[in-house]
């Protein structure tokens, strides 16, 4: 437990950075990358909340749970928080991924290489339609779903995307975490059950979808 | 202005009703689906809350904004409450959609039958590439950008599905907004601009990955 901390001290031990913090790193991580790249260097906790849309005692108080990056009157060093923010995401190195599921979804997900500029590399594909095996996607190779865990072991893969029908998801999760896997996208339509040391975070479209036309109908039903 | 309302008197145009409530129903509209195709007629809201990891308090009050579907003693009937909050999202009537960037996402999204499954049509796809536009991804034809406006106005559309790259999206979604369009699928890495009327669902598929990396990095520094 690191029960004190000093300025720049970075954190992931520290366990009482809140989610719903760590959930909106991504976000200003960001920001900071596209004003990085307008060739802005610094920046005050107002203007960025300006851009962002959230208040910016809330940036103080985000940015204050590693150490507080700012200096009174000069802002925030764009390019280091930047970088820092990165560091603490644990993007500053690479990760491999897998993809199970190669139909329509992973493969986009495969061809998608922005993941790749990010540090997610996608290692390989696994499928259990004989016709699909051995092929590549972007020479990334669709592998057999029986030859998994074997994969997982050999290759130390941590994270994984899950991108099959839902009946099929919740068996497939479970030999994910056995195998080892500690983080999980997942695409099926359902949740799944994982022990308290693996996170999941859902990408349920349909969700999203239905929200939207939540918002459409009762526009329409208003006017 | 509803000032009063009855058991059962649905509520589109209750303003009131909190957008935390309202992104909760597609996972009650979800779990209710599953637990109707397994033959349940009726569940208590402690089922209920067992199954879903949400208090039974929550869950009774969720659906107490709609007036209430519970009776005391006898719990929910599935099949209505599943009935109802279907229309609630407005998914009882079909809605169609585009779909704008026809790369890989786009033709991903378009192949997803799970879409169509829920009343969700894409009805066309845009993109500027010359060697895409007349092509047809399962039926459905790819149009030159430079016709959105016409199309959308032409078949009412409301619903847009923005999978093209972040530089392009704010310019794109400016063009959408004037169009009529009234929400959005967001799958472009950057945030939108739009009128408090639109709504946007953020579907920022590298935040989820940093966020399992954040993971899978401080359990890697724990070890």
């Amino acid at each position: 437990m690191v029960e004190f901390l000093t300025t720049g001290d970075i954190l992931m031990e520290d366990k009482r950075i809140s989610k719903a913090v760590i959930a909106r790193l991504p976000r200003y991580y960001r920001y900071l990358g596209e004003i990085s790249e307008e060739g802005i260097e610094r920046i005050s906790s107002k203007e960025l909340s300006v851009r962002m849309k959230v208040t910016a005692s809330q940036i103080r108080q985000d940015l204050n749970n590693f150490g507080g990056f700012g200096q009174q009157g000069y802002g925030y060093n764009v390019k280091y928080l930047y970088n820092e923010i990165g560091k603490i995401l644990g993007i500053d190195r690479q990760h491999n991924l897998i993809v199970i599921g190669a139909g329509n979804l992973g493969n986009a997900l495969t061809n998608y290489t922005n993941f790749e500029k990010r540090g997610f590399v996608i290692k390989a594909m696994f499928d259990v339609k004989p016709q699909l095996i051995g092929k590549e996607i972007r020479k990334v190779k669709i592998y057999h779903l029986d030859t998994l865990e074997d994969y997982i072991s050999k290759h130390q893969i941590q994270i994984a995307v899950l991108s099959i029908p839902k009946n099929e998801a919740i068996a497939v999760a479970k030999r994910l975490v056995n195998a080892g896997i500690k983080a999980i996208l997942n695409f099926a339509h359902t949740d799944l059950e994982v022990p308290e040391d693996v996170i999941v975070e859902n990408v349920h479209l349909s969700d999203f979808l239905m929200k939207l036309s939540y918002r459409v109908s009762s526009l329409t039903e208003n006017q």
